[in-house]
């Protein structure tokens, strides 16, 4: 394969920006600006990555129109509005992407004849696609893609290679799955009987991703008892990420990665949830509520705003307790220093009662 | 497909139940109490979802036989003796358990001849199963399922899709594998050279669940150094769990999503772990001792109970820490002024001292 | 198959050492100590695990050459410098390694013609290798690996089962993926919209590990948003580890399992993380780092040591921390005790005072 490039001048055209310095360096790829090299293109960010700029060996710098100043000699720079979206969008110079082979149905996969696929959608290499299955336009199944019975796929969306989708999951439109993930495991629900023996709880209910979800690799989300164990539109979840049965996930939130939240959770819309965060069971979380990293959740959180701690507080309450936590060493010996003093005064008090009586 | 529907006549007299209200309304299908619409089963858990009870568009409700609530017109509700579990009693009805293709070898699963395959179990498409391994009756291999060299499968148990098992993996009767599930990878020690460098330690131990074992998808459980990974009968562990290398785990314990058991671990029976709970190595926990999720584990917990916090400690000492620590910050002015007037007192005194002398 | 066996005598002929007790006991199978039985070869690793010498049913042992104790009758002990290294190189005897069927291609792999692959790979069945691939000599693909477009593999390195790689990653020497390892999904960014909604970033970077890299079971680490992320030479990843996009981690690291790494995390060479910890975007570490279980890391750690905590401080102020929250409740008493008897003093001073005036 030959690498593209492109000169300098080329992509001030192509984005439509101001170039300064060299015109006529050859750009052959891409990198970000704390490791780009000769012949690459990188982006200033913000004023965090500043410092990288004397040191990046990049010969073409994407920076914000107004920035002061100029590329060393044999170097560009070229003034844009939004480096990081203008980065972007020089991306497909560079890394064309790939067009799928839009209704291929490859020979190795195994498609029940009681499945219905869209002629447009995809199915890869040794796919399994069950009974009563519905795959919609412009669907791509990587290879090893598994569907139990009656999965439902809305167009457009992507499921990449090894995700399973256990039965009745329905998935929306333009919806992204990566490599790995699982769909519609049984809940983790269990009686406990008087041995301490546990009897496991049938789980008939499904799983659905509304439109425009974007799940992590390796991911799980569990069926429901019944009903639906539901991630609303627009939401996208990392990977190694945990969802238990009976959640609901509102529209437009952000799950980082190996976060988990248990049964009957209903998190509200537009809410962020750091890494590795931790929800009890059977709370709600308001609209736009933020959750930090490592929290933990124990209770409903009712009040839009930022939460953080394990158990979650304000954020503000939990920044205090964590400066008062780290003072705590050099308190006890305050507090035993008060002890001494004060012994040593009741001491000297109770001597000079004595004396006056 | 056509929907089931039954009357809620139907269904009391499926249950045994008494009926209140129309007899003569059609269900459909099956729903939690939160989510349930008209034409829908649900039921009445306990007195936390009663709130539920009065916004439920539910159709026929499964409510205590005691209950005193009347249905609204058109609604019927059914009294039954534990209606979490009529409910499941009746899920049948509406999503009849699929029967498995007793006695498939499907076309495109490869066996090695030396392998014993039992002559009800089913192997899936594109399954892999290697040399010596032997299989149970009614054992159930979905797609994909890769089996290596010598692995035991007890009948009646269950592996989804795409579930691995490295060599000699023994897994008992009754079991289930969730999609994603890999038994037997090699724990993770390594000797550190006088330089850093990390040299790998062999592992040729296996991993072995015993009966009625239940494993949550993605999860991963560690092959012995020698010897094996024991999961103990009637265990059920959640998704995206570890278990490393030497982990011994006693019958009837259950451990919720994200947990993370370290290597050469010893839990008793009927323990039972929350989500995102770690377990530092080389420890031991009694019988019946509970630990509450995110819990941190750092050393032996030989007596049985509830254990909270990180570093755990029994329960009613963590919930005392906690409260402790949230008034922390208001701890810290009284500290400061205790100081003052301390201060302002002794000065007095010292004055007074002064006078005297 | 017939289990091999070999008497003490042959063992500590192998390994040359020096035999007390029972030169003939026969040896049929290998065991840690705490699990050992008659027919067994154990080892005694170190002083914490003495206590099982007198309950092992283990027919020989390898303790250390100078260690004082003898065999029961029927058992025999072998004397070594290094009894763990002693067992691992016994380990061959009983589990002979697979020898891998070099230059296979199995029947069943797609293997694109634009791929190159080295005569002695071998890629097992059901494997998918996209165009334009480069797999080295001696490689071994077990079943189900999936290799997207332009994906390089190393000499000697091992992928297992269902290991999925996508476009572009680049696999060092001798490294080894355990199965369901996702390599190169799509970073977790996206730029909100004014509404809230989420915008995904195209990512087009790719995927690096450097020679000698092992990476555990359902281990997932994201592509780059240009340019790599890097995994250094010999560094070791246990199961579930989370490593986001544009992450660089340093040579000869170790990172257990169920750890999280932030995006754009430099890590320095030879760190130590435990289990569980998390590491926020955008920070450093120096080389020779420590990082204890559980740890949350909030900020760059440029001095080598050992941190702990969350948010993740130097060993020794966090261990003084978590000893002073211990006293934490007891402190509370003691502050009104100081409380009650400050104003009982100053009662007595004021009284005193006005005494006096």
């Amino acid at each position: 394969m030959t690498s593209p490039h492109f000169t300098a001048a080329d992509i001030a055209q192509h984005l439509g920006g101001v170039l300064r310095g060299d015109p006529t360096v050859v750009i052959t790829g891409l990198n970000r600006i704390e490791d780009a090299r000769a012949g690459e293109l990188t982006f200033l960010q913000n004023a965090r990555y500043a410092r990288y700029l004397r040191q990046t060996q990049a010969s073409c710098i994407l920076v914000p129109a107004d920035f002061p100043e100029q590329p060393r000699p044999g170097q560009a720079f070229i003034g844009v509005e939004d480096p990081y979206r203008a980065f972007v969008a020089v991306m497909p110079l560079f890394v064309p992407p790939a067009e799928p082979p839009w209704g291929l149905r490859h020979p190795t996969a195994l498609i029940d004849p009681t499945a219905e696929v869209a002629p447009t959608a995809v199915v890869g290499a040794y796919c399994v696609v069950g009974p009563r299955c519905r795959i919609g336009e412009r669907v791509v199944l990587h290879p090893f893609v598994v569907l139990y019975q009656e999965v439902v796929i809305g167009e457009g969306s992507v499921l990449h290679a090894g995700v399973v989708c256990y039965p009745r999951t329905v998935i929306g439109k333009r919806c992204v799955l990566h490599a790995g993930v699982v769909l519609g495991a049984d809940g983790f629900g269990f009686w406990e009987r008087p041995d301490g023996g546990l009897e496991k709880i049938p789980h008939v209910g499904n799983v659905v991703l509304e439109d425009d979800v974007e799940i992590g690799a390796n991911t799980t989300i569990d069926r429901s008892l019944a009903g639906s164990t539901v991630i609303g539109a627009g939401t996208k979840i990392d990977n190694l990420v945990h969802i238990a049965h009976n959640v609901t996930i509102g529209e437009h939130t952000a799950i980082a990665a190996q976060t988990g939240i248990s049964g009957s959770v209903r998190l509200g819309k537009r809410n962020r949830l750091g890494g590795q965060v931790g929800v009890v069971g059977h709370i709600r979380t308001a609209d736009d509520v933020i959750i930090e990293a490592k929290s933990g959740v124990s209770k409903s959180l009712p009040v839009p705003g930022r939460y953080f701690g394990s158990p979650a507080q304000p954020h503000y309450a939990a920044l205090r307790q964590e400066a008062a936590l780290r003072q705590l060493p050099e308190l006890l010996q305050e507090i035993r220093r008060l002890r001494e003093q004060l012994d040593e005064l009741r001491a000297r008090s109770d001597a000079s009662h004595q004396q006056d009586g």
